[in-house]
Formats: structure tokens, sequence, C-alpha cells
């Protein structure tokens, strides 16, 4: 094949003239296009040219390290919540860092940044092959976690105290601004240690990675509570399968899980406000879905219609900082059962609440084939001494980030093809606002 | 974050100064990057400007389209071998035209090509929603599949007699081959058929595809196989497992699948020849790691060391025209105990072909949603009166491949970052060729 | 061997003279034993004889029937809430009657005995091999079910009016009472309507059945939970996973899914009461497990500790009569939260509801032998004119059981071997009442 | 419920007196029936009574124990072939040891007797709590096995040598007819060591036991493997689906994976006969089905059929003393291609071997309960100083059974219900032999 036929437009039998059926806001015009190739093969020649595309470092083995192995001492940590895969990770660094560069000095702190502060006395675990060589059938971490901030001098004065020199943070945005702190207090003391991230979060919302580790475990999750929703909401009359799953502030998780089967109905996340009452709010438009299909399942984050319910709690902050949602999965169940029976309609609604159970489990066959690449990676550019990075997917291309360029979340865009699939998908209103 | 600090290059903490311990070849320099922004937005305009990058049309929803819901005809066909995801691109085709064009017109064909030959007999399936809508969870094809290709002119005649006038064709390479002729002839009798390929092949080796649907549930199967191979490998004293997988012209599976969990330690695909005998060659490098770590993995795929075992067979085809190839699985195994029982050596070796239960199965989560878009992409182009075409995933982005540019197969690039990672993983030698 | 060996005490070592440390009441003495062969060949002839001791009819297929296949008309009804399994009887009841009988007339009757009641306007299904030859793979019931008792008079006069012959009734308890009301109506009329009950509960609490169809896979579902539960719980520093299941009023699958891997600490069951406060309540006890190991895992039945939090609600009952229970899980949650807080104790405690997801799913390989097995003997029996009967399994051979001594529910016995098993395998106090 | 209520016959519509269709054999009459009640609660006091049925000691904890729980030393073999729930054996003989009766020195003997022999210098594993309590995520045993018998003199000197007081082995017929021998020569020398079996065979084929562990998982995975078979038959014309599977002497695994859902069409098993050729021979019955049904699926036992391939091989025997089986699967394959070449048909025929697979996947929750009962029942032996014995399920109840009571092997009886339920669930004839 000539590459060059690519750049043509797909054949046409007639110009299209009909306006589309399908009720969406966002098309696809032809002219948005993608370029065949995206690398640049010589980054320092083209510094010059400011016409140049911006382009990000590529990720893999390097030719020259930079640490020997026979010397070096490197330190594990896992903060924050539980991922699927954050075991898989650990066993990749360990494996990696033994059998492809011999080093044999891999500490696992416990119970994450806590275990670098001396008052918690938490033990220091000595991460061999043989001690990780089937933790990835586990589902959690076998280091332990915790959630909240701790001092940043403190865990850096551990780290020399260890003679750490490759420091491995898994964790999420605030681990990441903790380990982008703990770089620059490194520089400040003028420290050789290399500080590298292996960015976790299930609910895929970290900004520039593709994909984050556990996500397509937890969409195979979400998505068998969806089938058993849909199975229960079609074994009653006028039945109702209500899921509720995690996703605080974006809805990635929701959105994915939607596009597999056409099962669910009404998704909600916390990018799109919507109203329960009124001529276009969720409960309308779900009587008259009950009235001629008998069934409806809805997907709802738990960050969606925080406004609806927002009176109903306290805005406390877990330890992280996280702001403790109100429980929008209980508040619709409720609401929705208010109406129907104000409005004498037979109901069925069987309310899922899968939680814990999806992001406690072990990694499937595709993360894990995934965290076994980002523990690898982690390990060379480790080794190759580079630092205050993560490695991650960008665009189907693993790579190297700055950490301050992922420490933060990104949401879901209303105007991507990814909400316009979802819209098709389930077939809901584009909008649920009065 | 301002995008422009992805420009430079990631920190370092000194320049790297020591020659890798790892065995490669293949390193990945700095100054190589990836594009940040891959997407032209106005293609037209830049037609006319030589430097224009190639570019590739995106899928997804037209705003006008072509035909009239309300009067076309439409059609499915099946063809080749199976593989995890048919039955989710058929109900995900059926389901978008009803339920998001109103097209109720549906007809399945049985038996892939021979479905559209009179002679055959075969019946032609009404595809309703209600037929489809739970056919997702079975493997393999509800409209059955058949192998070869039939008289082009004779399937046309049938399409114009049954009225069609979206045709979808999911196949493999051959399909998609026989789906570009079938447009040519089209074309020559200026019909009004659309032609869409929707691409087949569980060892996603078609040509600019990143993904062919199926390919992440036959690893989740193949890895599991591997999890057999290793317990059973270390389940016996000088424990062998040798697993033999698909892969008749590329090893994209086998690949893949040795990169979750490290526990492979042999690799071998019909791109990287090796040797049996000699110092480098596999029988000697197998005892040496069995004298030291007591069990070994092995995971070939079928296409491997054909010139080894050449003369045992005779080349038929079968009747898609892909040769029949020797048992490389059985040759190992026997090649491997006779140089054992010789070298008065204890061996435990067992054999595992998983063969057709890794394409028979469901498809998993993630190949579900895949699927799902597929289809509906599908029938997005369709409906707009686009032909000649596939739809499929390039560098992450769903776009409308000409039929031609994916009717070929790929192979693995040896010199790709892909077989460097497996290297890595296996910690097999560079080469087994004396 | 001969058989006669077994008659005598297993071979010692010498007299045990040491108290056993487990701190259990229920010890297994020697002297009780299990009869080698519990069958009896000759019923009749031993009627006369007194001495006799109870047996019950076995179920299979008979030589002689009772309806002439070409003529039999049946009907299936599925009753209640859902169960893994149901589908698998469904089939099973159709193929049998298909491929064994030749009968060809199977209705299936939608929503319960609502089905049967004219003013519901639920159509009929007509159930054949091809319509049911998949259903095995999707959880629930293609007939839809519905709570609830309908007029009798009613559904027997449908049952003339399609001229049914045979009436299989899929339900729990309830079912299995209005089912023995339908065979005395059907007496009084002397009508010849042979039904034949076929038990579901997932809860396995139905007497005289050692094990109801579902109870595996729901098994299997709960145990994934407590695993999840478990990472939980160790995952973070003082952790409790508290996983609240089914179990209304019976504990057996609390108990069950606590057998498994020991992970379970504390299991809370209807039929065993517990104080929350005081020396030996539940929450000093959960204090003490964590100060020494850190983490616990607690796994409630819903019917457990009523009487604690009996004041919170109002005892409400639903469609089917059962009392809408107060959620001990969310009390427990509540509880031990204030006296950890109270107490001044860091805690870590994650809520799994696993809820429906353990019911709506497809039964796993071995209930489905078993349901394949119930669907075919319930053919038998009432192709054989039996009626007023259900199939079952009972000391492991599947037998004929009277309706009437299957429509009510048994208990844990906590004098029974299983819950001393399950108090060893947790190794929670004997008591946890003051 | 009055249970004497069942002691009376099931209720009827009239007398049966049309011959049934089905072309069984073995109908089951009403007059067989089972026992209500099958334990005897004062076994010294029936001594006396001539009369009093054979009857089996009871497991479970026993208030006065023999050994120490202070001093005891354990020791754990595992032998033979791998089987799913070996670790979960090993893990609840560890704990029950540890939590239940504070024994802390438990020996974990590598390579199965190998172990105990001095010259093969394998090490001895401590096992704790620590080491086991996450391997029964693991398939396979974490001690490895070997096959083959070893000097039982050597093996009690080690046993002597190591201090052992309660010996526990995990094994198929050889290794308890081993631990036979080796209790007589404890007790010709007079020792006090306590020989505990945990009997193993994913055949299910030794005496008296209901159910061997690892059984249930083998099916769910040979079931798994049937539908693949299953939906390869129908994915193509003429489609067969052969499997193979394990069952060298006895065929329990393919009748009971045979009974769920239907599918399969024909089960060889070791136990009854067939012909290839002639009127009744498989060959023609199998053409017959394809010609009305267009596919099928047939089940084979490695150890069915061998007096048809008998002269293609040289029986030898493996280091366990089992003969080595001609492969009839490959066998029947071949004998099927030319019989339908030679009569010019059309065939497919999807050859699958799911092997090893079978075995070496971790257990599913049901055997993993069961894995966890037998251990501790095991423990509570061992402790109360009973020897010459293994654990069992015999007809429902956990039982104390003389080491040579199961110490061989039974076979599949044609006259039971098990293989009439087989006839009917695959259609095929009762027999296939000339």
């Amino acid at each position: 094949m000539k590459k060059e036929t690519l750049n043509f437009k797909i054949q046409e039998l007639g110009k299209p003239a009909i306006l589309s059926p399908t009720a969406l806001v966002n098309f696809t015009p032809d002219s948005k296009r993608v370029l065949y190739d995206r690398y640049i093969n010589n980054f320092n020649a083209t510094q010059k040219d400011k016409a140049t595309p911006l382009s990000i470092e590529i990720a893999g083995p390097r030719k020259m390290i930079y640490f020997d192995p026979a010397k070096v001492k490197t330190a594990i940590v896992t903060c924050g919540g539980l991922c699927p895969g954050i075991n898989d990770v650990i066993r990749a660094v360990v494996m990696s860092l033994y059998y492809r560069y011999g080093v044999k000095n891999v500490a696992g702190i416990k119970y994450g940044f806590q275990g670098l502060i001396p008052k918690y006395c938490h033990e220091v675990v000595n991460l061999t092959p043989e001690a990780v060589k089937d933790i990835h059938t586990l589902g959690g971490s076998i280091l332990s976690l915790s959630r909240g901030s701790q001092d940043i001098g403190k865990i850096v004065d551990t780290l020399c105290r260890m003679n750490i020199n490759i420091f491995f943070c898994i964790g999420g945005d605030g681990t990441m601004k903790a380990a982008e702190l703990i770089t620059e207090e490194i520089n400040r003391r003028n420290l050789k240690i290399s500080v590298i991230g292996i960015p976790k979060t299930i609910d895929n919302d970290l900004n520039l990675i593709d994909k984050s580790f556990g996500f397509d475990t937890a969409i195979s999750m979400v998505v068998n509570a969806i089938q058993c929703a849909h199975v229960e909401a079609k074994g009653a009359p006028m039945g109702i399968g209500l899921v509720k799953i995690m996703g605080r502030e974006s809805g990635y998780i929701a959105l994915n899980a939607a596009l597999a089967q056409n099962d669910v109905n009404f998704v909600l996340i916390p990018e799109v406000p919507f109203d329960l009452e009124g001529e276009k709010g969720l409960l309308k438009v779900l009587e008259k879905r009950l009235r001629t299909r008998n069934h409806a399942v809805i997907l709802v984050a738990e960050g969606a219609g925080q406004d609806l319910c927002a009176d109903n709690g306290l805005n406390q902050t877990d330890a992280s900082g996280n702001i403790r949602l109100n429980d929008i999965g209980i508040y619709l169940k409720r609401k929705i059962e208010e109406y129907f029976e104000k409005n004498k309609l037979e109901l069925n609604l069987k309310y899922i609440d899968p939680g814990y159970t999806i992001r406690s489990v072990p990694a499937n066959a595709s993360d894990s084939i995934y965290c076994e690449l980002l523990g690898q990676l982690a390990v060379h550019a480790g080794m190759t001494g580079k630092t205050g990075m993560v490695v991650g997917l960008y665009n189907g291309e693993y790579v190297h980030l700055p950490l301050k360029s992922v420490a933060f979340r990104r949401r879901v865009d209303t105007r991507s093809n990814l909400w316009t699939r979802v819209l098709e998908a389930t077939g809901q209103p584009v909008s649920m606002k009065n």
C-alpha cells in the first residue's frame, strides 16, 4: 500500500443530503483528521525550528545509565486508595531491577508516606523476587497504603538515612504533587535521588495519561454490575436497576462501562448537571421510558448531581483532602420511589452499589500487561538518572512526563466523541436540565 | 499546566555514563519523540499545502446522511474463523441501525459468503433487537461462518436481488480483499450499495489497525494458559511448560501475552528464526536455564520455526488458502525430550495447546466495548453513504480506512519496542541462531 | 476391601488424654456414626414391619408413564426473587420434554402467578428448544417473576382454559405453599393436572432439601466479596472490611462462605443473637482483635441482630409477605465508627454490600449441572402423573418430596457441626452475649 | 410437618399405563427408597446387636486430644499429579494447627516422598501462617510433587530423625497405599507417629469418597471446554467439536461435565466399550446426527476405547506405574476424518485437548470450602492420635475411613442413575457395540 492513499477522503456513494435522525450535537466533520506519523526523530535539531510541533520524550531502556547497579539502593511506596494492579507494578519494578540490572536492594515502604515518618514505627520490607513472585494474583497492595500528606523534609531525611537512590512513588494526583515537592527538596539539598512516579487513579482522570492502570479491570467489574442491574430490571414488572459507582470528579468509568452492550439507559456524571423535576428532568423521562419499555438501567457516578443532594450532609473532607460526597445513589433511589408512589405507578427498583469490590480485585490480563510495562519503564527511567517525572501512556505511546504535568485531574469534555458515543449508546436526552 | 513545558527534555540527575547491562540492541534515544497534537482540523484548506503531513479520516456520526432510514435495506455477513466479539459487533450494528436511525431491515447472511450463493440454499435470518439482545454472552457467531472465496458476480447479483443498500462484512484480510472486489463490481454496475468492512483477525496483524477486536480476550485466555504452564513447570523437578498458541504468520498474541507477569522464559514467533542445535540453539540455552532455575516456560506461536519441521509434512492449503503448518509444538516437545534423554537429564515436560478455547469464548468487557463502538461507527459510515472502507482504530483514534489499505497483513518488527520489551521480560537471548 | 472393616473404630495411637485447647462446645464423639447403606429396595414389603425406618421416594425416569407425550400440554412459571440457575431449570424442562418424551407443547407463564390472572394481560410465551437453547448463559429468568399471592381459583381456571396437564412451579416456600393449594383445588375439581414444584431459595433454607439451586453460585459470589473485604481491611492501618449479605431468616450462605479460606473473623447470623456493648459484646472483642492483628473482616447476614436495630424502622412487609428488615449493615457500620471515634482509635472501615450482584449472575458449572438434573427429574415425575410434590436432593440422593413437607423454612442449628466449624474457622467467641 | 408423612408414596393422578418413550434400560422403581435418618448415636451399645447395619466414624474435633500442642511436630507431603485445591489443603492444615491448637511446628516436605529420602537433597520448608496465607490463590502445590514410590524404611527413618508426630499425606490411591505401608512400619517399630491421609484424585474415583477435592473445579473447566467445542461445532457447516479430557480408568469427570447444559451428544468413557465401524458403531451414528442436526459435540475420556487404538503404541508405564495410554483423541479425530472423506461428506472437525489447564488452576469457591474443611478435620484427627486413616466425605457426611478402604479406585457403574442420566442428557444410543 502506498501510504499517500490514506491522504484522500474516503469514497462516497454521493453527497449526504439527509439530516441525521440522531439527536446529537457533536458530529465529526470529515475535515477533522489525525496525523499519520506523530514521531520526531531528531528533537535536538528541531529545537531551533520554531515551527516544530510540541513533542514528548519516549520511555524505554537507554543505552547509557546513571546509577551503578551493584551499589544503587531503591525504595517503593504506595499511596492513596486501592486500585487493581498495584501489586503487579511492585512486582515488575522488583523483577526488572533484579533480573535486568542486577539491582538487589529494594526497600518496600509500608502504609504510604507514613512509612517514611519515624514516629509511625512501620517496618520496612525487603522486596526480593521470591517475595513478590506471586503477588500479582492478589488484589490490594502488599505494602498497604495510607492517605494524607506527611512532612516533606522528614521524608527526604529518611530517604537520605536509608541511602535511597531511586524512589518509586505509586499514587494519584495528590501523591504526584507530593513527589514533585520531594523532588524539589532533593534538588534543593543537591542530593542524587531520582524520584519516579507511577500514576495510579482508578477514575482514569489524570491529566495527559491515556489510561491509568486498573481502569480496564474496574470497567470490567462495573460491566458485571450493569449486567446484574439489567437482569434485575427485566426480572420484575416496571423494573429499574440503579447502579452507583466511583467517579468523584469525573465520569470516565461510567462512560466507558456504559459503552459496553447498550444496556444502560441513563448515565449521570459529575460533569453533566441534570434536574430531577420538570418536563426535561430525569423523573419524567424515566417514567416515559418505563411506560414504553417496562424496564430501565441507570448508572450514576458518585460525584454526579451533588447540587441536588448538597443540603443533606456536611461537606467534610477525608484524610487525603477529598471532599466527602453526599450519597447520590441513595438520594436518587428515594426520589424515584417517592415519584412513582406519588403517581401511583408500580415500581421494582433494585439498588446496586458495587463499591470497593471494583477496586480490590486483582488486575485482569490487560491491566497486568500494562502494569508490567509501567514498572519496567519506571526502572529504566530511574536507572538512567531521570527524576521528577512519571511514566505513562500518551496517545498510545509510552512516554516520560514531568511530575507537574500530571499532578492534576482532567474531566470529561462534553464536546468529545466519548460523550457523544454515550448519548448514542444510551439514547438518553442530550440534556436533562430544564 | 502550560503545554509548552512538555517540549523540553526530562530533567536528569547527570549525564548517563554507564553502559546498560541489559543485552539489548534496540534502545530508545531521547531524541525520538511523539507529537503532542496529531489532528488536523481543516483538511480541505491544507490540501494545497504540499508540506501537510499525511492524515486519515475520522469515524463518527455525520450530520447529513445519504440513505433514507425508512427505506434502506442492510445485510451482515461473517467470514473466516471464529474470534471473540463477532456477536457483539452483529448486535451493535443491529441495535444502532434500529435505535439510532430507525432502520428495521437487517438481513443476517449465514455461513459467510456461501450464504449469498444460491446453490448452498442457506436461509437468511431476520435480525431484530429481540433476536440479538443477548447474543454477546455467547462465543462464536450466530450467523456461523465459512472459509473460502465465492464468485463475486453472483454475490453482487444476490445483493441486488435482495435490494441491499448497506452490506456489512466482518472478516479478515481475505474477506477485506473480497469486499474490495465486491465494491469494484458494484461501482462497475453503478449500483448504490455501500460496502463497509469490520476487520476481524484474532492475530491482530491487519495493516494499520492498532488492535483488532477479540485480541484482548485472546491474550487473556493465553495468559491463563501460561499461568497453568508455569504452575506445571514448578510443580515437578526439572519442569518445562510448553505452550503452543495461534499466530500463523505473526507473533503479536505471543508477544503481548509474554509481557504479562514475566513468567515466560522463551517466546518463539514466526518473525524470528531460531536454531535447536548448536551452542546458541534453544536446546543448549534451555538446558542451562533448567540447571540453574529448575523450571522453564516456553511459548511458541504456531507459525514459528517452520523451517525446522518443514520436511515432516506436505504444504497443503485449507479452504481459505492458508498454508497448513507443521505442528511446531509437537515437534519441539519431541526434540526437547530426545535431547534430555540423550543427555541423561531428568525432565518433566507438560505440553499445553489451548487451541480453539482461545477464540470461541465470549468477548471480555474491553473487547465488548470496542466491538460495540466498531458496530456503531460502521453503521454511521454506511448510513452516510461511504463505501469501500473499514472502520478501525489507528493510533488511538477511530478512523475510516480504504479497504485496500488494510487488506493485507503486517508482521512483528524486530526493531520495535514491542520485541525489545519481550526480550527484556523473558530474558531470552537476543538471537538463538548460530 | 471388605466393607465390614469400615465397622470398626479408627486405629488410635493411644487414649486421648489431653483436653482440647479449642474453645468449642460441640465436639464429635467417636460413638456417633453414619450408616453405610441408606437404601430400602422393597418398600411395599416392609410396610407391614412397624420397625421399618422412615424412607423417601427416589426420583428418576419410570418405565410406565401416565401422560401421552403426543397430547400432553405443559406450563412453567417462575415466582419470587431472582436466583442463579432459573434459566437452566427452564431450559432443562423444555429440552427434556422435547428430546426425551417428544412433548412439544410448553407454555411459559410470564411474571409469576400474575401471568395466570387474566386482568394483568401478560402474554404467554411458547417455549421451544430454539428459544431456550442459550438462556443458561443469562442470569435472571426469561419469564420474569413477580411476588405475592394470587387467587387460587382463577389460577386453576386459567390452567383449565389452557388445557395444561403438567404445571411446573419454580419458587420458594411461599410458592410451594401456593402450589399445594393449587393441587388441592385441582383434586377438589377432580382434574388431571400434575403440579410439580422445583424449589428455589438462594438462602438454602427449605426444609429437607440438602442444597437449593443457585446456592453454590451465591456462595462463590460472596467469597469474592469477602476477598475484597479482606484486601481492603489489610490495605490500610486498623482496617475493617464489613460485608452485608442476604439471609433474612437463616445464615446458611454466611456460614458456608465463611468456611472458605478462614479470612472472616466474625460471622453474624439471625440464629445467633449478640450484643454490641459490654465485655463480651462485639465492639470490645473487635477492638481487641484490631489491636493485635491490625485488621478484621466481619460478615453479617441481613437478618442478624434485628433486635439491636429494631426500633429504627417500621416493620412493614413486602409483596411476598416478607418482613422488611432494618439495615443491620449500615447500623453496625455506624456503631463501630462511633465506638472507635469515642475511644480515639484510628479506623478504616470499608462497607461492602454486594446485594443483588450475588443473585442475578448466571449459574456456575456446579449449579448448572444441578439445575439440569432437577429439570429432567421434574419432567419424569410429571410425565408419570405424580403430583403435589417437589424434586430435590435429600442426603445426597434425588428424591420426590410432598409439597407440604418443604413448604417452610429451616434455620441453622447452633449445635450442628456446621456452626462448630464456623466458630473454628473464624476463631470468634462461642457467644457474644453478655 | 410430621416427618411420618414422608413415609408414603407420592400422590399420583392415576396408574401410569404408557410405556416411556425414552430408550433407557435403567428405570427407578417407586419401591426403591432412601432412609430418612442415617446416623447411629451409640455405636458401642449396638455392637452386640448382630443386625446393626455397617457404620462409619464421623470426623470432627474431639474433646480429648492425644498430642501436646506445645511439643508436637508435624509434616505435610504432596504426591502424584497436580489437582486444584492442594494449596488450600496445605493452608488449612497449617492455619488450623496454628490458630486452633497453637501448634507452630509444621514442616513442608518438597517434591513428594523424594523429600524424605536423603539422597535427593531437597530442602524442608517451614510452613507458617505468613508463608501460606495467600497460597490458595495459586494453582499447583507450593511444595511441588513427584511421582513414584520410595523406600518405606528410609521414609520412616527420616520421620524419626525429624521427630515428626503427625504426618499429613496428600495424594491419590498410590499415595494412600504408601501411607498404609508407612503406618504398618510405624506400628512395627512401635512409634507414636500419626499418619493422616487427605485423598486427592482429580478423577474422583477413590473408593467410598463421594467427591475428591478439585473435582468440582475440574468439571467447571471441562464445561468451559465443552462450551467452546459447541460454539466451534455450530460455527461452521457440518461441524464437530471433539474434546478429550482426563479419565484414565474412570469416566466420572466426563459424565458430570456432560450433565451440564445438554450440549454433549456423545460421551465415551473407559467403562463403556464401543465400536467405530458397523451399523451400531460411532461413525454411522455420528453421520446420522450430522445429516439431521448439522453439528455434534463428542466428549472422550483419555482411557476410553483403548482396545481400538491398542496396537498403535507400546504399553509403557510412567514413574507412578500408570500405564501410558494411546491417544484416543487423536485416533478418533483421524478415524472420523477418514470416514467423512471416504463418504465424500463435508466436515469441519475441531479438536480440543484442554489437558493440564484443567488441573493447574486454583480451586473454585466450592472446592476451596471443601479443602478448608478437609484440612481442619485432618488436623483434628491427627491431634486426637488417630492414625492409618483418611478424612473424606461419605454420603454427605465427613468421616474417618481406614487408609486401606480408600486405597483403590472405583469405576462408573453402568447400571447407576449417573450413567442413565447421561444417556438421557446426550440422547446417545444405550450401546454403540455391534
